[in-house]
């Protein structure tokens, strides 16, 4: 049974917006029962931790000799070992990790700057001035992923790991409002969470910050 | 034979920073040869590219019923298809696609955030005060990155995707001076550019830049 690793003391207040959570659902999508590790901010800069993430952060996965970082690498090895997160077709299957790829290279990128900017620059004399540029960087974006996805439920197809990221990477937007400019996408992330599997994974993450105990 | 789409007039005058270097290098290391369609910015945010490229941008691959965006996608598909760029031992193999993701979600994101600035905020009020700090968080990922390294050649083992990926994202650096601080780090991104491959594909969109006409 791999072992995963997400914050002892989540940032975001259970909100499922650490990255921990992308790998959580993965493996709630393909039924797959694995353990966590929780570790403290100093935790994650001790050898122990930096012998498994270089840069510090978390999710990690470690499964049996295998220790990877990332969570796209993860998520794409959990969608390699089990059925259902990626297409058997080759081409498919190649479609849907190019949307993984989207995800966190093209959209998350000005996603997170834009939530950086709302958390640490709020009091800054520039702020007024550069945030609706951030917010336009994401609305370009938002348009062009509001267009390819059309009426479609996916992105391509069936759900899929690409899918995955991408709903995990939007919903970081949350606090920002800017979903709601974009209804399309807003079902579209809608329909991510309503998934059980998704559930699974937000509850799990959820009971980390709260103290429950999940029922085994 | 594959085709991939460039800048017909690429913005960094013949740098190869562009994103087709990533995927012009890898079907160099693998020795598949491929055509190239160059695209202006006009035809990049056209319906046509846009069909290929839901964020309108470059690089794209097509080879038959395939179509792919996303560089880190398509190098993915290159050497999933060709051998040389992945280890063929599983963990070794996901490993090295690890750090294909570190370079695209954890690198670059910072090293593009401190790059847009230097380029477009030159002149605001407050480019003095924001400059260093974009700098330190690049700092950050790059001493990571140093200490992991060591005095290793590659990242993990053979010359692999991961490096071609990191290497192109740390070529990014060059304008901004912050490689000097780190000479672990510019001696192995000189290591990649040393590559017959990463040269063969530097000169091919050098030639795109200056009209010159490589030799069949």
């Amino acid at each position: 049974m791999p072992t995963i690793t997400a914050f002892e003391s989540s940032p975001d207040r259970g909100k499922g917006q650490a990255r921990d959570m992308r790998v959580r659902w993965a493996l709630e999508e393909v039924a797959a029962p694995y353990d966590v590790r929780l570790v403290s901010f100093a935790d994650m800069k001790a050898p122990a931790h930096l012998a498994l993430h270089p840069f510090g952060q978390i999710p990690t996965y470690e499964d049996g000799d295998l220790a990877l970082f990332e969570s796209g690498a993860i998520v794409l090895h959990i969608a390699d070992r089990h059925a259902g997160l990626l297409p058997t077709e080759p081409h498919a299957r190649a479609r849907a990790i190019a949307w993984m790829f989207a995800a966190l290279s093209t959209l998350e990128p000005p996603i997170v700057e834009l939530g950086m900017a709302m958390l640490f620059e709020r009091d800054k004399s520039w702020y007024a001035e550069r945030l609706p540029m951030l917010q336009d960087r994401v609305r370009v974006k938002l348009g062009d992923l509001s267009r390819r996805l059309g009426d479609a439920d996916w992105l391509d197809g069936a759900f899929s790991a690409g899918d995955l990221m991408m709903v995990t990477v939007l919903r970081r937007l949350n606090a920002s409002g800017l979903l709601d400019e974009y209804p399309e996408i807003a079902a579209y992330v809608a329909r991510g969470e309503a998934r059980p599997a998704f559930r699974r994974a937000f509850e799990a993450q959820l009971a980390v910050f709260t103290g429950a105990r999940l029922a085994p």
